[in-house]
C-alpha cells in the first residue's frame, strides 16, 4: 500500500496492488481520480479504445472517461451504451459488445473499459476475454458493490437462466480505477447492497473491519467521504490478498461467496434485476449465519451482531414472498460449488472473522434455516 | 518423445509432450487407442463427462467413446450432437453445449470431451473454457485437419458473421487422444485439406518434411498407415514446439498462420462450409508463397514447388470464382494478426523452411498476387 500526493488535485490516491507475477495490476483509490486521463492512458498500450457503460452511468460520468482517454490524442474511443440491471446480463447483450468490436475493426491491441457497476465489469470483462481469445481490459467501477468487490480478481461472465455467472473467464484486468466521488450518485439500495459485501470481508476474515462497521455503518449510509475510502481500501486489500493467494478459487477464494449460495438462489427465483446482488447477499449472510448458530458453530451472541448490522444496514432480511424451500433447494444444487452432486457451503466457525466451506454439515440445519426464512 | 510397447493392443504408441509448465499434456498417437478407456479416463478427474460430437461422427466412434468413459462404472457420460459443418461453428451452437451441461446439473469438476474434427474441438474447447469459468476437457481428434493442427495448442473459438475465430480462448486440454485408425473414415476431401496443414509445417519450419512429403504424398493420399503415422507424429512434434514456446501468439505461434489469412477472408467469401478450412488454407498457401516470390523472398523455383506439392495434393489452386480483390482486402482488414491498422503477414523468406511476420511489404505486390489470383 501506498499513499502520495496528488500534484493536480492535491488530493490523496491510495494504490492497492493486486499480485498475479506478471499479471500484476494496481487499484487506484482517489477523489476524482476519473479526470486524470494519464492514469488511464498508462494501461492502454493500443490505438482504440471501446467503453462499454449503461444508459444510467452515461450522462454521469461517460464524456469525463472519453476525456481522459482521448485527452492526449493517441487513442481513439467507441462506445457501446447497454441497459441497465441484472436481467440485461446476458450472453446474448455480450455479443452486441463483440458486434460493436468488429464493426469498428478493433484488433487484438484494443482495450476495453467498463465503466459502471458489477454487472457492466462482469460482462466487458468476458467480452474481453474472448475477443479475438483476449484484449486488454480496465475496471472503472462507480458503484460500491463494484469498488469494494467485483471489479477486483477477474471474475467475469454472464447469467443462464439456470443459474447465475453459469458462463465465463477468470480474466484479469490491466487496471482498476476507483473514483469514490461516484457514490454520491448513487441510490440507497444500490449503496446498502454494496456495503453487505463489505460485511462479508468482515465476517470471513477481517474482525476489526466487522466491529469498524458497527460503529460507523450510519456514516457509511450517510455517504461520509471519509468513511467511504476507508471502507473501499479495506475491502480491496481484502479481496486482493485473498484472490492473488487463489486465483481460479480451488480454495480460499471460494469464502468470498459467504451468503451467496443463498443470494444466488433469491436472484434467479426472483427474476434477476428484481433484487439487487448484495441484497441478495445480506439476506444470504443472516441465512448463513443462522445455519452456523444452529449448527453450534458460532455463538447466539455473534449470530445476533450480524443480524443487527444487516437491519442496520437497510438491507434486505427475509427471502422473497412466496419463495419456497424447494425453490431455495432447486437452485443451489446449480450453484458452481457443487461437487459432484454435494452442496458445499460458506459458514461462519469459531470467534468472530472465522469461516469454513464445507460440505459436511447436518442437513436438518439446513432444512431448519430454510424453513425458519420461508415463510 | 517416448515410444512404448502397448500390451493391450500389441501396437506401438507415441506420446508427445506439450510443455506448458503447470499445464503440460500428452498426445497420444496410435491405432486402436480409442478402445482403450484407461488413457481417458485417467484425465477424468470428476464423475462425470460431457461428449460432445456430431451427426457424421457418432456413427463412427461414439459408442467406443462412451464405452472406454464409462468403462469402469466410476463416471457417467451425457452427449451433445451437434449438426455437421463450419457453419455451425457459431456462438448458438455452443450455447446448446452450455444447456445441455446445466440442464444435467454438470459441476465444476466435469470433463467435455471433444469428439470430432476441428470445428467440434474448437467449439467444445470453448464451451468448457467458459462453462462456470472453466473446466477440464480433452480432445479426441477424428480428421487429419485436427489431428495435425487443431487439437493441439489451445485455440479455441467459433466464427463470427464479420470474422473467421473471431470470439474465443486460449485453453489447453488435458490430453490429446488421436487414433490414427478414424483416418480411413474421412472423405477425400477432408483428407486433402488436413495435408495442407502438413505441407505448411514444411515450410515455416521443417524442410525436412517438406522434402518427405515430395516422396510420399500419394501415400497420404492412399491412406498409407505408416506415412500417416509419421506426418502425424512430426506435425504434432512441430505444433507442440512452437506453441509451448509462444502459447498467446505475441511472437512464432503466428508463423502457423501461414496461408490462414487468405484462407480466412477465402472462408467467410464463399459462405463458412462451403470451402473447407484446409482447402482454403491449401490456396492462401500458393498465394502467400506467389507474393513471397514476387517480393523476390524466395526462389521462382521454391515458388514452383510449392505450387506444384499443392496440386499432387488434390487442394484447389484458385480462390472461389466471383471473389475479387476487394473482396479480399475487405475480409484481410477484420484478421486477427492486424495491429493498429496494418495487415500483417505470414510470408516464405530464404531458404525452404523459412518465413517472417511482418506488415512491411510493398503494397504492389500483395495487389499484383491478388490480381493474379482473381480472374
Amino acid at each position: 500500500m501506498l499513499d502520495r500526493r496528488n500534484p493536480s488535485c492535491q488530493a490523496t490516491m491510495n494504490i492497492q496492488h493486486v499480485d498475479f507475477g506478471e499479471r500484476s495490476y494496481p487499484i487506484y483509490i482517489g477523489q476524482d481520480i476519473l479526470d486524470e486521463g494519464e492514469l488511464l492512458r498508462k494501461h492502454i498500450p493500443g490505438k482504440t479504445a471501446l467503453v462499454v457503460t449503461n444508459e444510467t452511468i452515461a450522462p454521469l460520468y461517460l464524456e469525463r472517461c472519453l476525456n481522459s482517454i482521448t485527452g492526449d490524442g493517441r487513442i481513439s474511443a467507441e462506445v457501446v451504451l447497454l441497459p441497465d440491471g441484472e436481467q440485461y446480463k446476458t450472453m446474448d447483450v455480450v455479443s452486441s459488445i463483440w458486434d460493436k468490436a468488429l464493426e469498428c475493426r478493433m484488433d487484438r491491441r484494443t482495450t476495453f473499459v467498463a465503466l459502471g457497476g458489477g454487472v457492466i465489469g462482469d460482462m466487458t470483462g468476458f467480452a474481453a476475454a474472448s475477443y479475438q481469445r483476449g484484449v486488454h481490459f480496465i475496471q472503472v467501477p462507480t458503484t460500491v458493490m463494484a469498488q469494494v468487490d467485483s471489479s477486483v480478481g477477474g471474475k467475469t461472465g454472464v447469467n443462464h437462466p439456470l443459474g447465475k455467472n453459469m458462463i465465463g473467464a477468470f480474466y484479469q484486468p490491466q487496471c482498476v480505477l476507483i473514483d469514490t466521488t461516484s457514490l454520491n450518485s448513487l441510490p440507497d439500495r444500490e449503496l446498502a447492497s454494496g456495503i453487505s459485501e463489505i460485511i462479508k470481508y468482515g465476517l470471513i476474515r477481517d474482525a476489526d473491519l466487522f466491529g469498524w462497521l458497527e460503529e460507523n455503518i450510519e456514516k457509511l449510509l450517510n455517504r461520509d467521504p471519509e468513511a467511504f475510502s476507508h471502507a473501499i481500501q479495506r475491502s480491496c486489500a481484502n479481496k486482493a490478498e485473498v484472490v492473488a493467494e487463489d486465483e481460479k478459487e480451488g480454495g480460499v477464494r471460494a469464502t468470498l461467496n459467504l451468503g451467496h449460495t443463498f443470494g444466488h438462489a433469491i436472484e434467479a427465483a426472483s427474476g434477476y434485476g428484481t433484487w439487487l446482488h448484495g441484497e441478495a447477499v445480506g439476506t444470504g449472510i443472516l441465512m448463513a449465519s443462522d445455519m452456523s448458530k444452529r449448527l453450534g458453530w458460532i455463538s447466539e451472541e455473534l449470530d445476533g451482531r450480524v443480524q443487527d448490522l444487516i437491519t442496520r444496514s437497510k438491507l434486505p432480511v427475509v427471502p422473497p414472498k412466496g419463495m419456497t424451500v424447494d425453490d431455495f433447494k432447486s437452485y443451489m444444487a446449480v450453484d458452481k460449488k457443487v461437487q459432484d452432486g454435494t452442496v458445499r457451503l460458506i459458514l461462519l466457525r469459531g470467534d468472530l472473522g472465522q469461516c469454513v466451506i464445507t460440505g459436511d454439515y447436518d442437513a436438518q440445519a439446513l432444512d431448519d434455516t430454510l424453513h425458519h426464512f420461508c415463510h
